[in-house]
């Protein structure tokens, strides 16, 4: 397990830690601000007896990673990367076939937080990124997964293709995107599945990409040449969500 | 129609401006940068005889609005808004039931920029915004929309909810994206539809919903509320295309 200092900046981002249940060392909130998230936060706190400092804008403007901390900032104790076999007990405690997100890549942490938020509402029991070249769990990336950064557990790995290797022994199957592949609405996916969505320029590096089994398209009817890549995941995950309700 | 001057950065975006036929007034490219990319568009520039200006690094730093320019600017004689009937214009001579996606003051310029770029790849004709409380088509809009503000008309409104009426009157059905309506797959998509996204806060407003047809949601699994915007637009926009597809 991996411990990291963590901001959280935002109102949302702020209650659903608490929530969650993650430990608060300090709340850092504006001055006379009084409103009902605000409250909200601060009801939380105090019932975690959370230390909480009001504090004049300046000083939060200073403290803010994103420039976007909407007058509440607290810091947490940590975000702990959890293990691939957490992500696994989690798919064999809820009784379903086990649906894994992996990142080749994703640098932007706006998509790393986005697509975190997919995979919490999409119903997938954990994302696995690569430990160099990408995006990390940062204060952004927690503020973009409006709080499913709290929910659902994210692996690090030092090599994406030797995970794989490890989870295909476990009688996963791994389908990458890309625009090569058989149309998605096409491949059956109901099974204990990875899904690969590869770098925001380059896509699914080549050593990836090999070691998946399928390889599915997003169908493309228009000009240019790719989706935004945590838009991409959104469709392919709920390509699976469809087929395994339907 | 309106015209608005605009500055267009990055490899990707100003590559995809000069192919697409737009008038491109003066570029700006950093001085000593002689790779692939940036070669290709000083071929396109020299084909059109734009004016070229090398400039130092700081130069460009200076009038980047994005603060993403990757060495190369362009001043684009303008992005030109579309009028509603141009989009419908341009359904009827593809021979398709028209499809386009309204958007209720989507605020984040990322996000427009992601939704356009999925508008053109999922084949949407174009898409409707609102003149006021909503981000426009900004040099940060064009870099998110990965060029395909190009290509897809996108048309300005006074009023939401009168758009939708004179539009109703043209044959178009409207489905809007909320949370307590059917699931998205019991509905029939395939004929003339107009998508509406919600703003990212508060989804779409009342009057708005209420002007609507159907309601649409997306299976939500996991502990928190909400989709990102141009996930949710991308999904809903999906669902379409798998509709009209299969």
């Amino acid at each position: 397990m991996r411990y990291e200092e963590l901001t959280i900046e935002g109102r949302n981002a702020v209650l659903e830690a608490f929530r969650s249940g993650k430990t608060i060392d300090k709340l850092f909130v504006l001055k006379g601000c009084q409103d009902g998230p605000v409250n909200s936060i601060l009801r939380e706190a105090r019932k975690r007896d959370t230390i909480v400092s009001f504090v004049a804008k300046e000083r939060l403007d200073q403290m803010s990673e994103t420039g976007k901390h909407q007058g509440v900032i607290a810091h947490a104790a940590a975000y702990e990367y959890a293990e691939i076999d957490d992500i696994l007990r989690r798919a064999e405690e809820k009784g379903e076939p086990p649906f894994l997100i992996l990142l080749d890549n994703i640098e932007d942490p706006h998509n790393l937080g986005a697509i975190i938020r997919t995979a919490n509402l999409a119903g997938a029991h954990g994302v696995v990124i690569p430990k160099r070249r990408a995006a990390g769990l940062t204060a952004t990336v927690a503020k973009a997964s409006a709080g499913a950064i709290n929910y659902t557990p994210v692996a690090k790995v030092t090599n994406l293709c030797a995970a794989i290797e490890e989870l295909k022994k476990k009688g996963l199957w791994f389908v990458c995107a890309d625009m090569e592949g058989t149309r998605m609405y096409d491949l059956d996916l109901k099974g204990p599945v990875g899904v690969v969505i590869g770098n925001e320029g380059e896509g699914v590096s080549r050593l990836v990409r090999e070691k998946c089994d399928l390889t599915a398209s997003i169908p493309m009817k228009g000009d240019i040449d790719s989706l935004n890549a945590s838009v991409a995941a959104g469709i392919l995950a709920y390509e699976i969500v469809r087929q395994r309700m339907c």
